[in-house]
C-alpha cells in the first residue's frame, strides 16, 4: 500500500509494498524534525511568560509511615511544616520517593487529601502524583486530587506495558489527566524507573494540544539537551521542574528555574544558596554548592539511598519511618552511621537555616 | 573490617578494607555456586514426585471487557467452557495476557473471585495472578484468591522498584503467599516485563526454605539451560510452567511437562497433539506442529499482538472485547485483516477440536 | 511525501506526510511479515536436501598463547588432534572463545593459515571467523581464508557502529563475503556479545538474494522460535548452527543437528552421546546428558568462563596459555581449584573418550 | 574463608562463608564511598592548577576518504587549516567521529603520522585515539603516536570483552599507555558506544596512581554530577574534557573548560562565543546559543548524524568524502536537502567566522 524511503539515503528506512510490516530503525530519543516555522521564535525565553511559572525549590516529600509500616497521616503536617521552615515552596507527593506505586490506592487517595488539606497552611503548592499501570485508578486520582485542591497532578508512562509511541504516551496521559479538568497537568517524565524514553519535545508538541491542562514536565532525566529544549519549546511557556538534585546547575545553565527533589526534603537552604548564586552569576559558589550536593548524595548513596534519605527526615525531628519492601530499611547501627558520616561532611552546616 | 578476594584471582572483585561499599562485578543471572553435595542425586528426575504435579495447557485468559472498556465477568463462563472444551487444563488468572496491572486493584478481586467460583465446574485449575508492586494489595488479593478456592497464586518481581538481591526477591514474594498459607505459590518470571533478572536456581534454594507454600516457577524466559535446571531442582519436585507458547518443544525437550501461555486461549488442540508427539517420541511431527504455532503467533504480531491476541477469542464465540489503554486496540478493519491471515495460514483446520 | 499506517489500527506508527522523520515503534527482532506464499511449504524438512549440510559439533577453539601472551600456532597441531580423537567434526576459528577481537589483524591471518594448512588431515572442517568492525580487514581475512583452503568464512555484526536495520547488516557482511567468492559464508549471530539483535529470517531472506556464498547461521541467540524458524527456511536449505552448549537438546528439539561451542572443545563426548540420544528419541538419557553439560558450565563460570574453560585445555595436555586483556586469568590456584571441582562433579569421567 | 556484611543492614550483600561466589547487587555506577580524608579540600577548584591545563575546543576531525573510501591524507592539512582559522585549539584523531573502528590498523597509524606531522604547523594539539579490542596494536598506536610527537593519546573501554570493573578497565589502559612513557594519557568514557559504563571517580583514583602517565577524561556521558566530581578531583588537577556539544553550558557549569565534539568541526565560532558568554557571566547569551547549538544538532540528526556530519565540511571547502559501512552516506539529494535545511536555520551566519 506504500512505500517508506528515506528522501536523503533512498536506503532507509526500509519500506514494504504492500504489507504493513514496517522495518523502521529506531530513532533516537531525541531526534525529531524541526519544523519549518521561524526557528528564531524559538530562541526567545520570554522573561514575561514566567511570571505565571513555577520557581523555587519542590520537595518530593517521603510517606510517613509507623514503625509497622503503615501510612503515619500526622506526620504530614510536621514535615510541610519543616518545609516551609528551610524554604521549599512546594512539594511532589506520592512520587517516586514517596514510593509511588508501593503505596495502596487507598493510601494514595489519603495521602493526597491530607496534603490537600494543609499545603496551603504552611504556603506549599501541592501536586499530586496520580500516575501508575492502571487507567480507572489513575484517573480517580486524578479526581480525588482536583476535588482536594490541589495546585497540580501528575502522572509517569506505564511502566508495565511500556508506551512505545509519543502518541500512546499522550492518549495515556490524556485519559488520567480529564477528570480533574480544572487542575494543571505535568508529565513525569523519569525513563529510569518507567524504562520509557519517548522524546519529550514531541510529547510537548501534542500534549499541547491534545490535553487541555497541559502545564510541563518533570523532568528526571539526564538529556541536558533535550531539558533545554523542552524549557524553550514555545518561548518558555510551560513548567520544566529539573529532576536530579545533583545537577540542579545544569538545569540552571539552561534556563530551568524550579526543581523537584528528594534531598529538597532535609538540604532546601543549600540549593536555595546555590539557586541565588547562579541569578546573581556567581558560577563558583554555585559549583562549589553543587559539590557539597553530590558529596552528600554520595554518602547517602553509600548507606542506601531511599532508606537513608527518609531516615535523615528523622535527624530533623521528622520521623517518617521505614521504607516499605521491595525497599530495604536501615538499621538502627546503619542509621548511626550514616549519621556520622553526614557530621563528618559537614553536612548539617550545610543545611542549617 | 574485611577483604574480599576471589581466591582463584586474587584480583576480583576489589574489596576495601573498612568500607562497605564493595565494587561487586555482576554476576551473570546463571551463574552459581553448586553446593558440594553429592551432585549426582540432582540427577534424577524422580518420576514418582511427578505424580502431583500439574501437567498439560494452562490457559491465561484474557481479561473480558464490555465494549467501554469495563469488566465483563459474565464472559468468564463462556471463557472456561472454551477451554474445558478445547482441552485446556488450568487458567493463570490476571497475568500479562489478562492485563494484569492495567485492572483496578477491585476489578482484580472480582476476577479472581470469579474464576474461584466457575473454575472447578469446567474442570479447570485455578492460579490467581496477584502480583504487582504494593504489597499491602498484593497479600490482600492473596487472601482473597484463598478464599475463593483457587488452587494456586503466583506473584512475579515489583518492577518499579525492582529486586536487586535473590533474598530481596524471596522476601517480597514471601509477604505476598504469606496470608494465603494453605495456597501454593508460584514465582511468575518474566524478565522481558519486569526487569528483573535474578538467578532461579538461588532463588528456588531460598524460597524452598522461606515460603512454605512454595509450589514452582511460572518460567516466561528464554534460558532454557536454566529452565532445565529448575525443571530438575531437588529431583523435580517443583513445578516448572513453561512461558513461552512458541518455544514449547524446547520446554519439553528440558523435561518440561506443563505450560502457561496466552495461545492456549484459542490453539489448545495443537498443542495438545504438539505435547503428544514429544511423549511418543515423534520428534518431527512435534516440530512440525511447533512451525504452525511459530507462523500463527508471527500473524498475530504483525497486526499487534495483546489486541489480536483477544480479537480472535471472538472468531470463536467467546467476546473478550478491546484491550485497555495503553494498549491499543484493533479496529474492525484491522479484526477482518487479521482473521483472512489466519484463515489463509489454515488456523481455523490446526484448532479444531 | 508519504503517509504511514497501520491499517487495522490506523494509529501506528505515526506518519508524517512531508517530514522524512518517521517515529516509528521498534517492531520486536522477532517479528516479520509471512509471505503471502503457500505457507505449507515451509513446514517441509526436506531431509534430503539436508545431506550436503554439517551435521555434529564444531568446537571453537581457543586461540592459544604462550605464558607471556604470544600467538603459540604450535599448539594448534595438539588441540586439532585433540578433536579428532574426541569426535569433533570442525572448528570455528577465531570467534568469541578464540577471542576474536583481542587478537591483531596478523595474529588472526596466522591463526587463519594455520588452521588452514592442518585441519583437513585431522578431518576437521574448518570455518575462519573474519569479521570485525573494519570492513577492509575483514574483507583481507576474507581472502586469506579463501587461499587457505578454508571450508568457510564467518562475520558477526558491527559491534561499535551496531547496525540497525537488515539491509543494513546484509550489505556489511556482503562486502566482507564478497573477496572469498568460493567459500560458503555464515553470519554468526551474537547479539549478547555484540549488542545487534536484528530478525534473522528478514536477514536469510535478504541475504540469500545479494550474497552469492550464503550459506547459513551461527545462532548464539536464546531465541527458540527463530531458530527453529531459521532451521526450517526454504525447506530447511541453510545450515543453523546452535550456538548455546548448554540449550543443545533445544536446539536438537527444533530440528539443528549441528553445533559449535567452546565445551566442545573438551567435552565432545558427552554432546556426541546426547545427539544420539536425542537421534534414538531417548529423551530422558538426553536429558539427563545436558543437566551435566549444565552443572559442568556452572562449575567453568564460578571460576570464571573464558578463563577457567581455557586452561581446561592443560587438562588434556594441551596447553593454550593465558587469556588476554581485557579478560582475567587464572592463577595457578584457580586452576587447581578449578580442576579439583570439575572432579568432584565426575566431570573427566563425562568426557572420557 | 569470609562473610560480607553490610554494616548498616546486615542484609546487603549475601556473603558465603567458604565459597567464592558472592551474590552482589550491582552499584550504580555513580556511587562510590567517601573517603574520610578531609572533603573540604576537594571544594577547592584550584584556578593555579589549571595553567597546564586544556582549555577551549577540540574538535573530533572525520577521517577523510576519497570518493571510493580510501584514505585521503592530503585532506587533512585543509582540514587542520579549517580549523585553526575557526578557533580550534586541537584535534581528537580518529575517535568516534573519526570512524575509529572502521579503520585498518595500518590507516589509524597513517593517520595519526599524519596529524602529528601537520598539527603544529596549525597552532593544534593533537591528542591520538589509540583504543580499540586488541591490546597488541593498541599498543602499536600509542608508541607510533609518541614517535609522531602527539601531544596526548586516549583510549577507550574495550566493546568487545568489556571491563566489568574499575580494576580491570585500568590494567587495561594501563597496557595501553605504557609504551608511550613520555605522553599524556587520557580515557575516553563513551558508555553509549562501548555499552562499559564504570565509575569514573574510582577510575581516576586508581588511574592516577597507576599509569604514570595519566592525564585526564574525554567525558562523553550525560552524568554532569559525575562530571561536575572528576572535574573536582583532587582539586581540579586534572583534565576533564566535555564530550556533548549539545550541552556544553552544563559543562561549563560544572567547571569544564575544555570539550571536543564534532560539531566543532564547523561551529567552533558559535561554542567560542558561547564559551566567552558563560565566562563573562552572561547566561542567557550563552543559553541562546546552546538553543542554537541543539537546533542545528537536530537538523543534522534527521538527515542521518554521522553521514550529515561528514558532508557539512564540504560545505567549507573541506571535502572529507563518505563515510565507510556499516555507516551509510547521503546521497547527493540528501546532501543538497540537508545543505537548504542549516541554511533555513541560519546555520551558515551562526558559524562565520
Amino acid at each position: 500500500m506504500f512505500v517508506i524511503r528515506n528522501l536523503a539515503t533512498d536506503e532507509y528506512p526500509v519500506g514494504v509494498a504492500s504489507d504493513v510490516r514496517i522495518e523502521c530503525v529506531p530513532i533516537p530519543a531525541s531526534s525529531y524534525a524541526m519544523h519549518s516555522e521561524n526557528v528564531s521564535q524559538k530562541f526567545l525565553t520570554n522573561e514575561s511568560t514566567m511570571s505565571s511559572k513555577i520557581r523555587g525549590l519542590i520537595a518530593a516529600p517521603h510517606t510517613p509511615f509507623t514503625s509497622d509500616g503503615n501510612l503515619n497521616l500526622d506526620m504530614v503536617d510536621k514535615q510541610a511544616a519543616h518545609f516551609e521552615r528551610t524554604g521549599v515552596v512546594g512539594v511532589f507527593v506520592g512520587g517516586t520517593t514517596g514510593e509511588s506505586l508501593s503505596l495502596s490506592h487507598t493510601e494514595r487517595i489519603q495521602l493526597i487529601e491530607r496534603w490537600g488539606a494543609i499545603g496551603r497552611n504552611h504556603n506549599l503548592r501541592v501536586i499530586a502524583h496520580v500516575g501508575g499501570n492502571a487507567v480507572p485508578e489513575a484517573r480517580e486520582l486524578a479526581k480525588k486530587s482536583e476535588d482536594a485542591n490541589v495546585d497540580g497532578i501528575a502522572a509517569m508512562a506505564p511502566c508495565f506495558f511500556r508506551s512505545a509511541s509519543v502518541a500512546n504516551l499522550v492518549e495515556f496521559t490524556r485519559l488520567i489527566a480529564e477528570p480533574a479538568g480544572s487542575t494543571p497537568f505535568y508529565f513525569y517524565h523519569i525513563p529510569s524507573m518507567t524504562h520509557v524514553e519517548l522524546p519529550m519535545v514531541p510529547y510537548m508538541e501534542t500534549a499541547s494540544k491534545q490535553i487541555p491542562t497541559f502545564a510541563g514536565l518533570k523532568f528526571t532525566h539526564s538529556d541536558l539537551c533535550e531539558e533545554l529544549e523542552c524549557a524553550s519549546f514555545e518561548g518558555g511557556k510551560y513548567d520544566v521542574l529539573h529532576g536530579f538534585d545533583e545537577t540542579l546547575v545544569g538545569g540552571m545553565a539552561v534556563g530551568v528555574r524550579a526543581a523537584v527533589g528528594s534531598t529538597y526534603n532535609y538540604a532546601a537552604p543549600l540549593y536555595n544558596t546555590l539557586m541565588k548564586a547562579v541569578e546573581n552569576g556567581d558560577a563558583e559558589t554555585a559549583r562549589s554548592l553543587q559539590q557539597k550536593s553530590a558529596a552528600m548524595v554520595r554518602v547517602i548513596q553509600r548507606h542506601g539511598f531511599m532508606a537513608g534519605s527518609k531516615a535523615i527526615m528523622s535527624f530533623f525531628g521528622v520521623d517518617c519511618g521505614p521504607v516499605r519492601r521491595p525497599l530495604e530499611s536501615l538499621l538502627p547501627a546503619g542509621i548511626d552511621a550514616l549519621r556520622a558520616d553526614l557530621e563528618t561532611l559537614g553536612f548539617f552546616d550545610w543545611v542549617a537555616v
